[in-house]
């Protein structure tokens, strides 16, 4: 059940993208989907062994607080598993230009907390994630206006 | 000599923007230079006149600590002139899907500080500046990689 809410959550995430003007290539749409898959597998199902399949041949890593490499990742997805195993990321939006998807993400690691928004930046060759770069910041409890973070 | 210096800024960045397979439609391209432009004009420059100029209609504004709207971005401009006038924001990639354009900054709000790691997410309508997002976290002192967050 998890695979297929997983496969639906990227369908209708690729079906919500943002307006394209026609412009998207069938690589970028590729990208696209590849990226909203390894996030789920990665941070959702916390499946090491599913999200490497979507690795390429390196996996450079720029947040501070992972170590480099696809051995990063399986410690952070462990450190999920040990940690927040109910963390759930729920990607708001996913962009694309050539080799790069961003996608800014509501993620929260207990339930009832009002979580982080992050923005990551995957760079890819040939359909494989090779390079990220994130930003996070805490939902503050009150803002400056009435908007939201996403 | 300011105004010059952001132009040949923008122009640099434009030429540096990320591969894009020859899918970039004109109107991503312009997207992509009227955000570099407004960028600038507002955060290095810190002129709300010369920035306002790239706004549309509205300006929905995401970032909690920032008021809604044209005067909450004059507001955020003030409050940098007045207590960190000689902060930098380094635009480090610019993407543009659609009517979205996404800019990777590293912003130093005093010379010799690490600053901040910012994702901005601007949504344009005809061009113009109509909604923003963004996720800020400040650069740390130790990684667990050798990467840099840029």
């Amino acid at each position: 059940m998890i695979r297929i809410a997983s496969i639906l959550a990227a369908a209708s995430l690729i079906l919500a993208a943002p307006s394209v003007q026609g412009a998207e290539t069938a690589q970028e749409k590729a990208n696209k989907q590849n990226v909203v898959e390894f996030y789920n597998k990665a941070l959702n199902d916390k499946d090491f062994a599913a999200a490497s399949k979507y690795l390429g041949p390196r996996y450079t890593q720029h947040n501070p607080v992972a170590a480099d490499g696809p051995e990063g990742l399986r410690g952070f997805i462990q450190f999920l598993r040990d940690k927040f195993p109910q963390s759930r990321s729920e990607i708001k939006r996913v962009f694309a230009d050539g080799d790069y998807v961003i996608v800014h993400v509501h993620a929260i690691r207990e339930p009832g907390t009002r979580g982080r928004a992050i923005i990551d930046i995957f760079k890819l060759e040939n359909g494989k994630v090779v390079e990220h770069w994130d930003v996070a910041q805490d939902v503050p409890e009150k803002a400056a206006n009435s908007n939201g973070m996403f």
